[in-house]
């Protein structure tokens, strides 16, 4: 509907005058500037002097095909209308957090498994269509194989997602539903067994496979979606600052060249300020930018936060913070936690890495500071994925305590009885 | 956005002659044309001579108060971003299940608590809190439940939620943090509690109180909007026929209705023929249909699908099937689960009951019939809700595995390797 792929090649992070064609898919970083002590992403480049602005006078609606030509090649049929995610005003929760300006949640539970990450694996999955892969092989505990495993049965791909914890009852069922072969595994073994499966299947990584985060060069691309349609869904115009729950940066990376793009097309005269925010256990992200490290290693201390609880960055997250004069916050897990329980009060319920944006905003804000303007939170997937499964601290009332329901209802002055 | 709403009154499906005014909410169905035989719901009327017609010239996006003339009044501020939910084309499922024309598929786990219920939630509580009501009360096995928790918690009103079993750890959760309070009871107890719960306290039904289906007037109106934007999706045009998972055939009135509004007014020249789809061990609606009645009661023969298993319907859905010359279909159990997992190679993981349309359309192909034109199927809610828990059924490879696993793929020429 919006024309073909414009891209023009992968390029380089770490030496932007290096572009490389775009297949074979560089999944192990630049090979020109990365080592063995420092490994750095690529990203696709556009011929943006061909992008007809008219591109953005399109509704944000569902299916990404409708950005193609700043998007990858994608693949034809893989549609499973992604995208198009709810911006909902919460400035009754923004006034109680001491929010000065507006606040919005962008809901991305609102996608066809649920989170975020059905941008990134249309984009992978097209990709390892369009250049013969047999297939797809990701880590991930959660949200990630979720996403690759559907757009891999979609495109008729076997998959394979090596994951370490035994995800949720219900989030296995999901995996094994959309047809994944699930690999268990513990956490350190994770990369080796998916370099292992790699090498010798010739399936398509949706994953890293590099010890600082390079990641799929072709993920991050489907992240640009958000910040167009946030520019569409505030009136061609983009906020102040976003605050974006980060693990490896990819979506932080994302927003970051969307909005990057939106200003060099002409169409918005700045960037937001972009706000990291890790668990402040970890905070790979958070320890870089406060050291002017490209990518930093953190020890694995406990966090439940597991969509973003990484122990290596990588250097997008470093570039996406430069270009948009962000910042790396972090949140404590009682912040976290504490952040979830709050959205679900408001008609929200997210997982806990979902919360972990606006947590942060709202640690920098008790601090004293100020986040002014159009502030819209990124909300990155449904909590039904990653609550405990044991729920015998959740509160029941059996038929024979009705009675006592009422009258508890009643003296909280919370009915119309006399 | 959309000017305010122009709802009249609430109307009598027994004799629509009789137009009650707005309040009070009319939650036992018509009072005129009931008894203790039949009860006969109501409907919400409008001043359709005074739509702006403009009204459809916006796209399909989320936030239903887009819509506002067209449902009832709306409580400001309680938009949750629900609605706007793709339509996705599924021609491939469509012709390996030998429908001849056209198979798309709407996606309504797509809304804020995943599942259609949203749509009737945001009108029954924007109902609750126009009409001072202090708190909501349904009875519910899952969904609903959940939506109506949710726009409660949104409201800042109390939620008391009636279930009959235990539902699953995940949901049990997420009606706790969205802050509801769960009263456990057996099944033939639900009502009567739920009696006694607004009696005593003055909350508003958000789901019924009578014998056969009546529920609250106010609720199916939110479902046409699934209407008018299916409208808008296909580019100005309906559908030939909607497969509408069934229950209480809230869901199927509601599309019955917005496709007669929008042929009222002047949009659409003709109405979807509507396929209902209800369990074939329960099915009240096509037992009434079948015998010329206006409602029936069934056995409670169990089924699997607990978002639809229904022992007694309500006279919306013979209504519904009169209106558009429908069809009142039944699924087996064994259809239900295995379109479930069909759905899911495609990248759609449903709950049961969300499969059912599908699964009763493709009985019907399998009988020889055909399904022509453009068939949309409603999908109804996400499968992280309904799987079981006890996964020790669901294959997981140890990482000692690996190489197995990897010989397998191979041997299925699943891989790219020599």
């Amino acid at each position: 509907m919006a024309g073909a792929s414009l891209a023009i090649g992968q390029r380089s992070l770490g030496d932007r005058s290096k572009l490389f064609p775009l297949l074979p898919v560089l999944t192990e970083g630049c090979p020109a500037t990365s080592d063995a002590e420092m490994q750095y992403p690529l990203e696709i480049d556009y011929a943006y002097d061909r992008v007809d602005p008219a591109l953005f006078d399109q509704p944000p609606l569902p299916g990404l095909a409708r950005w193609a030509p700043l998007l990858p090649p994608l693949a034809p049929g893989l549609d499973l209308g992604e995208g198009g995610t709810a911006l909902v005003p919460a400035d009754d929760l923004g006034r109680a957090l001491g929010f000065t300006g507006r606040l919005l949640l962008k809901d991305e539970s609102r996608n066809p498994t649920w989170s975020h990450k059905d941008r990134l694996n249309l984009c992978t999955v097209s990709t390892a269509i369009l250049s013969g892969a047999p297939g797809i092989a990701v880590a991930s505990s959660g949200n990630h194989g979720a996403a690759a495993a559907a757009f891999a049965a979609r495109a008729g791909l076997p998959c394979v997602v090596v994951t370490s914890e035994g995800p949720q009852p219900s989030f296995r069922r999901l995996l094994a539903a959309l047809g994944a072969h699930v690999v268990l595994t513990d956490a350190d073994n994770r990369w080796p067994v998916l370099r292992r499966i790699v090498a010798a299947t010739g399936f398509m990584p949706a994953s890293n496979l590099t010890r600082f985060h390079t990641g799929n060069p072709y993920g991050p691309e489907g992240y640009k979606t958000i910040a167009y349609e946030l520019f569409l869904q505030l009136g061609r115009r983009v906020p102040d600052s976003v605050l974006v729950p980060t693990g490896y940066a990819e979506l932080l990376y994302g927003l970051a060249k969307g909005f990057r793009e939106l200003r060099l097309l002409g169409l918005a005269d700045r960037v937001p300020q972009l706000l990291s925010a890790e668990p402040a256990a970890r905070g790979p992200l958070a320890r870089a930018a406060g050291s002017n490290a490209a990518a930093m290693e953190v020890a694995p201390e406990p966090s439940a936060a597991a969509g973003i609880a990484c122990t290596v960055g990588g250097y997008r997250g470093i570039v996406a913070l430069q270009e948009s004069h962000g910042r790396a916050l972090t949140c404590s897990e009682a912040g976290m936690a504490e952040m979830q329980a709050r959205l679900a009060r408001h008609g929200y319920y997210q997982e806990i890495s979902g919360a972990a944006g606006l947590a942060a905003g709202a640690e920098v804000i008790a601090r004293g500071e100020k986040l002014d303007g159009i502030v819209v939170a990124i909300l990155t997937s449904t909590g039904l994925k990653d609550g405990p499964m044991d729920v015998s601290d959740v509160p029941v009332c059996a038929a024979e305590e009705v009675e006592a329901l009422i009258a508890r209802l009643q003296a909280e002055g919370e009915t119309g009885a006399p």
